[in-house]
């Protein structure tokens, strides 16, 4: 990797942490530069502003969801086996980027009016993934009829705030939390017997 | 309501708007008091800090949660009826206090350190609540064996998020969002046949 993308990654990492921990508001570019052990005006030499560096986290993250998880939608799989991969790939991402995820739920309101247009249009986007494919599954009779926009929207907030409460050294593994999630989601949407009853 | 009650409420109305549209920190004494057409210093006749608006805000959602939802999970009824009438309760109080909400659930970070205890002790407590109905109902044999620790969050995410979406004049009542998240949720943990078969 060249120097200079070298440095611009550390200042994402650095950032990334930052914003997550304090919020974008109350982290400065000093801030930043500072546990880099670098002038704050050097740091100019790699990012425009401040903005760019909370916009490119948040692009980052949305390229992780719409790149890992959505397509899985289009899969050529029962709905509930494609709603089971997404919820797992959805969990991996906020697992293994929680810095980065906590950055783009809960800063992404701070990025100018363009650039949050664009976020939420990836999100409708993204939301409407997890709608479709709970629709396919209403149609082919795997699941009932619920109301495919509150599913999904369930099941998103659900997956979405496991950033807030997740601890990679805590008792439960991103695997077991996934697949806790799914069984309930999948069962609450099923349109077959649960069979859970002995 | 005397007159500086009342100027008080005034004061957390206006933060609260103002603390959920654009966050704490990005927010300044000034205005709020510019919100209601006050000096800056004058404001300080009423309140100590702004921290302490930010506290008096988040207690008092809260103590909605708590003094309005928890004691449901005592009732002597069904688990399943509890938690329906604990999502409903909840769900209640976030979309008749959407700004509230807001700040209680992404604003409660930046209060000090004592205080953020404080509210994490009290999620905690409000958390259990949940789980001690889900645990309830597994031994009752009304819901299957599944983590009651992570059906609570769960359960718990995707009625803290309604914040996050809610829209008083949109398509959805609070009663309708209430319904559909039971349905789902119930179903899910339902040790019964869900019946939603043909």
């Amino acid at each position: 990797m060249a120097q200079s993308n070298l440095r611009r990654e550390q200042i994402y990492g650095v950032a990334g942490a930052l914003f997550s921990k304090r919020g974008y508001h109350a982290t400065s570019v000093r801030d930043i530069a500072k546990q880099l052990n670098i002038q704050g005006g050097s740091l100019y030499a790699h990012i425009a502003s401040k903005e760019d560096v909370l916009w490119e986290i948040i692009q980052r993250a949305a390229s992780e969801f719409l790149g890992g998880v959505a397509p899985i939608a289009s899969y050529g799989l029962p709905a509930s086996e494609r709603l089971r991969l997404m919820i797992r790939a959805h969990v991996e991402i906020v697992t293994h980027h929680l810095d980065d995820a906590t950055v783009f739920f809960h800063e992404w309101r701070f990025l100018s009016t363009e650039r949050e247009r664009i976020v939420a249009s990836q999100r409708d986007r993204y939301e409407a993934c997890f709608r479709k494919v709970i629709e396919d599954g209403i149609r082919a009779g795997e699941f009932r009829e619920v109301d495919a926009k509150l599913a999904a929207l369930m099941t998103l907030s659900s997956v979405n705030m496991v950033y807030q409460w997740y601890k990679p050294d805590g008792p439960l593994s991103a695997e077991q939390v996934a697949d806790g999630y799914t069984d309930l989601i999948i069962n609450g949407l099923s349109a077959a017997d649960t069979g859970g009853n002995p």
